[in-house]
């Protein structure tokens, strides 16, 4: 049903159910999607590794996946979870912890 | 400063200030950044039309950029704007405005 790209990938972000935040993007694949709908855990695809990932297998932040929702010509998916801990690994909430300032540096976003 | 693809693209979503909610994926080159801290409106890389083009150009559903935030490993963009109107060209407040039903079909987000 998606619109996988060239590389069999979609992109995916993930949205905090509670706060509205932002907190990842990545990929999915077939498997990826098929995983994230059989365990209610979201799985991504690496491309630096080439492998199949479960966010927090390692860190044990796991996202868990309440609903999947598609876009308009269904080559995105969003994500809507509920986080069991940081979503970046920095440790940030969420990998959007950083903003373009006026003179174009980075600052941290303000209410991280 | 952002990491491009191998295209020169890097991807970008759309929240919405005031709700939280995501509303549009779409993806964004060198001069489209440009144009969207130069303006205020956000404008994109149409790859299907291989082109510039900003939000709202026809329709008048422009997007204000209130802020630019970057990811931790600097190849997605999250902009932060008030929508001046439907983001999606279907007329849905948001691109992604249904959601994958425990059948594998699509169903209308609720809160829709």
């Amino acid at each position: 049903m998606p619109r996988f790209d060239s590389f069999g990938l979609i992109t995916a972000v993930a949205i905090d159910r509670a706060s509205g935040r932002l907190l990842m993007l990545a990929h999915m694949n077939a498997e990826a999607i098929a995983r994230t709908r059989e365990t209610g855990l979201a799985h991504f695809w690496s491309r630096s590794r080439q492998a199949l990932w479960m966010k927090g297998e390692t860190s044990g932040h796991v996202l868990r996946v309440m609903e999947i929702r598609v876009d308009c010509d269904q080559d995105a998916l969003e994500l809507v979870v509920e986080a069991a801990g940081p979503a970046c690994h920095t440790l940030a909430q969420s990998c959007f912890y950083r903003r373009i300032a006026p003179d174009g540096s980075l600052e941290p976003v303000e209410n991280d």
